[in-house]
């Protein structure tokens, strides 16, 4: 084991819609310490970058005295980002951050080495060095939120594709005719999406179909979350596990196309959904496999992501401590 | 410009299931000689190997006087292959060929340094060397036929996937519920391949659907092909035009799921499907603009492949000089 003065450390921070989440995480992919800053509080780039020093300040206070100087700051931004320059091209619902040379700015003030890039590319790398794709070289990390995000590792790097905006598998069509939406028609993200799982259920409860989840949502519609689906998926409501079936055979189908075409090791799965468990997990895999010639599907694994909300910081500071 | 005498020049050998091609092939790509052998006059392995000698003893008499060694032997088979090991697991529509040490065989036998690889990567390598793809570092290939064959170069490399099984983009699923088939369901192949584009002139025909198709067979149903098929859309065709506005809808389909997955710079295109022009050409481009967001739209080309059939032996070729 090393010895505690020769671990690297670094400072992650994961610049979220709501919260700035920041830490002081360690060459293990341990976090040491926590600074959580409300985004409102920050607004504006003068202002995140005062929140942002003065979290760096504590989280230096935290370090073990004697751990040497830090490896550097990894910031995940939600936006489009060119990687190599550290720079923002845009925010989606963060306004005042366009085309903002974000890394030289954060170096200049705090004299670190830092590193920019986008939030989900992030936790992709956090999840892939650290968390649940740690035993595999080629993987691919999907997280299942609002919307459906994703990241492909190849070699233990993220690939970026040619233009650095690869891994969109939300936008993988499963249905050339299906539903429309600015990235095409079919993403996987309209079907799969947070907001699509619950309107599927309140649909089917308009239509007068029993079931668990109304009761649970305490017979308001309004109040219908995909928790609450999965709760009554879990209880064995026939609707709620339907629903869980249909979120599992959309993921397996853009699965499947993704195995043909890139052949992972893995899926990791993250976000919400993907704490429903065995409920999504099961149908998924048994899916995946009647998708797939048994020579592909005999050599993929799904597994759910590790890190929870740990992944931004975890790796963000991963990409400071990367070279 | 370099001398002859420091030209490299390796032996492609394409293995078909109609012919053994075979070709001196330099490192400018260039095919110096050629040798045919049909496939039915060297059944069995022995056979094989010496038809093969004697087409090397054949192109080595043509190689220019005091060129030097020949770099190798590159050989690309029609089936799956460990291409580490040059070793043919088995042969599709080949028999006699499972589980064999081609590439230490064929070394021992020639006193050549030879590489072993399934005939699609084989084609792509080629094209991507020397042909549509030369000024591109990220690409993919798609092969048009019976079946719909690909492959993807990511670095100017053969990006193989875990297992050396990525690339096929043919079972990339465009309809969730669709044509089910032993690798899945709603493959692009299933859409696309020759057969499946007979099919869909004929059964219009069939329906009495008035076509200039239907007179290029002379008024044989079962003379119409996929040549006949573009021949009639080339000449204004309304179901002929009809029919290929499908078949580049649906490749439009996949092509953005992949461009979404992996962001290449070009597709390109080969395979007999591919030498139908504009009528294939101009409805893929604009339905792929339609399935992508702009910001992925502008950056991607498509293109047709440009060796030919000769795509085949200069790949193989290249193999051989690649290292």
């Amino acid at each position: 084991m090393k010895d505690a003065n020769h671990i690297r450390h670094a400072i992650g921070v994961d610049f979220g819609g709501t919260f700035i989440k920041m830490a002081l995480v360690n060459e293990r992919g341990e976090v040491k310490a926590r600074v959580k800053i409300p985004t409102k509080e920050a607004t504006g780039q003068e202002a995140w970058l005062d929140a942002v020093g003065r979290g760096l300040e504590q989280l230096r206070e935290k370090k073990t005295p004697g751990s040497g100087a830090l490896s550097g700051m990894g910031v995940g931004v939600p936006g489009f980002v060119d990687f190599e320059r550290g720079f923002i091209y845009d925010l989606a619902n963060v306004p005042g951050w366009t085309n903002v040379h974000l890394a030289p700015r954060l170096e200049q003030r705090f004299g670190l080495h830092v590193r920019v890039d986008n939030d989900v590319n992030v936790m992709v790398l956090g999840e892939c060095t650290y968390g649940a794709g740690r035993a595999y070289q080629h993987a691919v990390f999907v997280t299942l939120g609002t919307g459906v995000g994703g990241g492909i590792v190849i070699n233990n790097q993220l690939f970026r594709g040619a233009h650095s905006m690869a891994g969109e598998i939300g936008h993988v069509s499963i249905r050339m005719d299906g539903v429309k939406s600015p990235q095409g028609r079919g993403g996987l993200e309209q079907y799969v999406g947070n907001r699509r799982i619950v309107e599927r259920a309140v649909q089917a409860l308009q239509q007068g179909r029993p079931s668990l989840i109304l009761e649970l949502a305490q017979g308001d519609l309004n109040a219908t979350t995909v928790e609450l689906i999965a709760r009554a998926a879990q209880q064995g409501d026939a609707l709620a596990l339907e629903i869980f079936d249909f979120v599992a055979d959309c993921l397996a189908a853009a699965f499947a196309s993704v195995t043909y075409l890139i052949q992972p090791q893995a899926f990791i799965i993250g976000g919400g959904v993907a704490q429903s468990g065995a409920i999504l997990f099961d149908p998924l895999r048994r899916h995946l496999a009647e998708r797939l010639s048994p020579v592909f599907a005999e050599r993929i694994v799904i597994k759910p992501a590790e890190l929870g909300n740990d992944a931004g910081v975890i790796g963000a500071a991963t990409l400071a401590m990367m070279e």
